[in-house]
């Protein structure tokens, strides 16, 4: 559909071509509901085949599925492949500019499609996706009935919630999947920096490693260490209790299965760090296809990096900190003014620490409704999510067996009791919120 | 304040300063309500001196005033003398960025005047300020507890209502006012057409219209006769109970006045619009003052006719129309893509038709709450406003002996009872959001 490039502002009247995936075949052509995917930082093809929730409950609500990508993600991009090339360019890479996109797409599909014009719409997204399901009902009322918002830390903004919860949750999943696992980590920074004190040391931690690209300095170690830590992260968002393939592919709990490494930490440098390279190897190459390990890449190359680092840099600024107490990394304080510098030497811009809040409310959002927020106990993200009830509709979801945003992917044989609850108490309010819709028209 | 010039883009990082005025003589420090004017198309201390309300309640509400002056009017230009230079400078003036400002400010008083971080705020505003302050509750709900959106036309875009009611209930005001008075004015129009036909005629009403600079062909007798149209749209709007000086000093019930000039229409083309010079020279010079009449002025230069004429051609697309047979004009359709050419060749900016509506919701706005609509019968911008509740608590007041947001006017012994009752229904409702406010803290 073709878009406004900027919905706030008249001197740029460009428009660009967004993309949306639609499925209509359990959609009931009398002003049957839309689930309406709120696409966030990647290709919206890949989220649309990692959103099987959607598909599951397609026929249950006689529903439409529309998936719509974000601007400057996937094919997307407003300015084609200039679109990244400065802050002039960029500077139409927002979550407002997003949401209007939505909202505009919305609104042309309830007119031009026959028999939508009455639809329900509820918006569903996860993570940042999430925080734009959310956000959307709370901006376009009008527009959304409701919304499932998986796995969105829509209070990991200023000073809402702790800097360091997230990565204590990180911890605690490798702390409960094996002994000796978390320990094992925590001792491997200081293992890593006795070794790359010295070119040796660094050589032998580029053969171990199978790094693509050996390590040259302290520099490229911290960039070892930065994807190590990432690497974990990742591993905690995706702990999904079967064989999946989101970030990576990778088996059931693969917490567990990378803890197997990881059982002693008392070990000398260089075996923990064989253990270790062991560990991440699971994640990087449990098809056994990859030939050397890239530190420049932890997840889907489906995931858009360059857009999601911009607006990390612009709006999102989400306070993150370790203390190496309360969890297993290396001690690292929230730095606004470090971000700050290095936002404006690789963009040219700077963020906004309040905007958000100042936009969407923060923790005084309780004059809205209809918003489901779902998140995972295991899942780091939940560490700015909403966990427990604000209001009778605006409803807090907990699983506690759960990692990133489990509630939106397929049914599985293997899903803990939690998620399958969860589920059931999402289409259950799903359900309300299309009667009450369809009784207002 | 120094507020951000561009709130949803982060090339443009500079600030601007913004005007506001306070008074806090009445205010209780542990928390009173915040009375927050919002700013629109003019200088703040014209809107601060015209809104008397908010002087009168003061004290019954123990409430702290704000006004907030709207960006590009009044002392509040973004770039300074170059704000209205081209549609790059031009490009903030939009009502998003003048919300953004508003929350931007309410959250900055509430942190830095002590005892202001829970006060309940209401938002204030008429006419353009009225639909301002109705679209802040909707999308900044945790900055604003509940608004008065005084002649607010917010359904005058789209389609939402037929764009000739504006015209004809200026026209009722007339009929009412006066016997032979709107067919006077009717009959006008052809008089005018027919002496502009010949320079002699055109000289003649030159002279019998005292104009400032004469006309010298058709198109000024257009001009002249769009002048006379707004003049007495303007006298439906200020068509106050008491002598005014809103936009001119004038007598009370003026229209009463200038109808005693127009009582038989079917006098000769001349005798007739020496009548209307009557009329129109009692509102342009009541005062005896005027020594000519501008046809390029029909209002006080409070108001910022360059912004709101920009704005007009961008956001504010409100679709007017006249038949000449509901009303007293001379028929014109509604005609977008003249306007949309004029506003290209203006300002190098096309409107967007449906955009209002896309972000504020037109007539779909039953999931917000907490706000006052308020009309006067009299007032032509009636025909866009919503007089007739929404849900419990998006309530709708009507004036009948009201015209333009006359209840946001100092009480006055003449004032009729119907908006004695009103303003007794506003304060008594927002009594109710503050306590309602202040328990949720």
């Amino acid at each position: 559909l073709p878009l406004q490039i900027d919905h706030f502002g008249f001197d740029e009247n460009h428009t660009f071509q967004q993309r949306y995936l639609v499925a209509d075949q359990h959609w009931h052509k009398d002003n049957g509901p839309i689930l309406f995917y709120t696409g966030n930082e990647g290709d919206i093809t890949w989220f649309c085949n990692n959103t099987g929730f959607m598909w599951d409950v397609a026929e249950e609500l006689n529903a439409m599925l529309v998936f719509a990508e974000h601007r400057y993600y996937g094919e997307s991009l407003p300015f084609g492949n200039e679109s990244f090339s400065d802050s002039k360019h960029l500077n139409y890479l927002t979550s407002e500019q997003a949401l209007a996109d939505f909202a505009v797409l919305v609104e042309y599909l309830k007119t031009t499609i026959a028999g939508a014009q009455h639809s329900p719409v509820i918006a569903i997204g996860g993570s940042y996706g999430g925080m734009l399901a959310a956000w959307f009902r709370m901006k376009y009322p009008h527009v959304v009935d409701g919304a499932l918002a998986a796995s969105a830390p829509i209070w990991q903004f200023g000073d809402l919630v702790p800097c360091g919860t997230f990565f204590s949750i990180v911890t605690n999943d490798f702390k409960k999947s094996g002994t000796g696992c978390s320990e094992s980590i925590q001792n491997s920074w200081k293992a890593i920096n006795h070794l790359s004190s010295t070119d040796a040391g660094l050589q032998w931690l580029s053969n171990t490693f199978h790094l693509c690209s050996p390590l040259k300095n302290l520099q490229d170690a911290a960039v070892l260490k930065n994807w190590l830590s990432e690497t974990w992260v990742n591993l905690a968002m995706v702990d999904y209790p079967y064989k999946a393939d989101f970030l990576q592919p990778l088996p059931a709990w693969p917490i567990k299965e990378v803890c197997k490494f990881l059982k002693n930490p008392s070990l000398s440098d260089k075996l923990l760090l064989q253990n270790v390279f062991q560990a991440v190897n699971l994640y990087y190459n449990y098809t056994g296809e990859t030939s050397c390990l890239d530190v420049s890449q932890t997840a889907t190359k489906s995931l858009g990096e360059m857009g999601w680092y911009y607006q990390a840099c612009t709006e999102m600024v989400m306070p993150l900190c370790t203390d190496g107490v309360h969890d297993m990394f290396e001690p690292q304080k929230w730095d606004f003014d470090a971000l700050s510098e290095e936002c404006y030497r690789m963009w040219g811009v700077r963020p906004r620490l309040s905007w958000i809040l100042s936009m969407y409310g923060g923790k005084n959002i309780s004059s809205h409704s209809n918003i489901i927020f779902s998140n995972g106990g295991l899942d780091p993200w939940s560490a700015g999510g909403v966990t427990q009830n604000i209001t009778n509709s605006l409803v807090a979801v907990v699983i506690p067996d759960g990692a990133h945003h489990l509630d939106l992917r397929s049914r599985n044989p293997l899903d803990p009791k939690s998620v399958q609850q969860a589920r059931a108490l999402e289409i259950c309010l799903m359900k309300q919120w299309i009667e009450k819709a369809r009784h207002s028209h």
